[in-house]
């Protein structure tokens, strides 16, 4: 692992015009590895969210109109997701998601992988609510820790292959 | 038809603070029905849109997680657009919406319909985009008149019943 890559650290950020928050985080891996771990129900299953949380996926359709749902469970609680695919392009998912816990909000997600060359790509992820409360209360949930470790079990799957 | 109800006008607004579009109109029908009108293919061809667009459904699965693609023809022009429904609940749709013309712009549509009493309910909908120059846009683009006119078609389809 490089240390000089300190971009393998990700970048959350409040938009200060729109209820969005954006995400960068470089990896040591191709747009398609990144799409592929994305859309892969096994693959996603193994690296999504904070550790010790054990992801079930119990719907999964990763094409342009499908669905997908999951529930995550720790220590005895359970924490359940669902959406719908809108578009699941060569480089670009973008996806509705609500945490099964506040039905009535619902985030419209844009991810696409940028190839920066060399076997590195940069991902970037885009939630848009439609409210600025919404947002920041997402923000101050401590999402940072489930992106942050959930990307570093993502780096270990890639180095793995 | 009665020229009391002014409400019968659809009132179209641009949120000041986040890049959304609000509707409201009033129908002499219930939830029910408009629910109906809004998740039945054959039905929601006959009324969407301007006057003199032929619309049709290419794919339609108006339920949680479901998708939907329609044509609209007019003058040998032909216009194509495409989501998935995030919820279909008792009284709300939420679904995504592109134009194929524009087919990195996404909309997150989400439409409720409110009991009046007496056989009316207030139809609510919101449109959520990422940019305020997009929603813009998309208010300049003559989009009055297909709300108009496709909500007049709607009157006229209840009113057979």
């Amino acid at each position: 692992m490089s240390t000089a890559r300190s971009s393998h650290q990700a970048s959350i950020e409040a938009d200060p015009t729109v209820p969005i928050i954006r995400i960068t985080r470089d990896f040591d891996a191709t747009p398609a590895q990144l799409m592929r771990a994305h859309t892969d129900p096994a693959l996603f299953a193994r690296w999504v969210g904070p550790d010790g949380m054990d992801t079930e996926i119990l719907d999964w359709d990763a094409t342009t109109g499908g669905r997908w749902r999951y529930v995550a469970r720790r220590d005895g609680e359970e924490y359940g997701f669902h959406g719908c695919f809108h578009e699941v392009g060569a480089d670009r998912i973008v996806q509705t998601f609500t945490f099964d816990g506040l039905p009535d909000d619902v985030a419209l997600e844009t991810l696409w992988f940028e190839d920066l060359g060399d076997g590195r790509a940069r991902l970037h992820a885009q939630s848009l609510v439609d409210t600025f409360e919404g947002r920041d209360q997402w923000l101050a949930s401590g999402m940072e820790t489930g992106v942050d470790q959930g990307y570093a079990k993502l780096d270990a799957l890639i180095a793995e292959r």
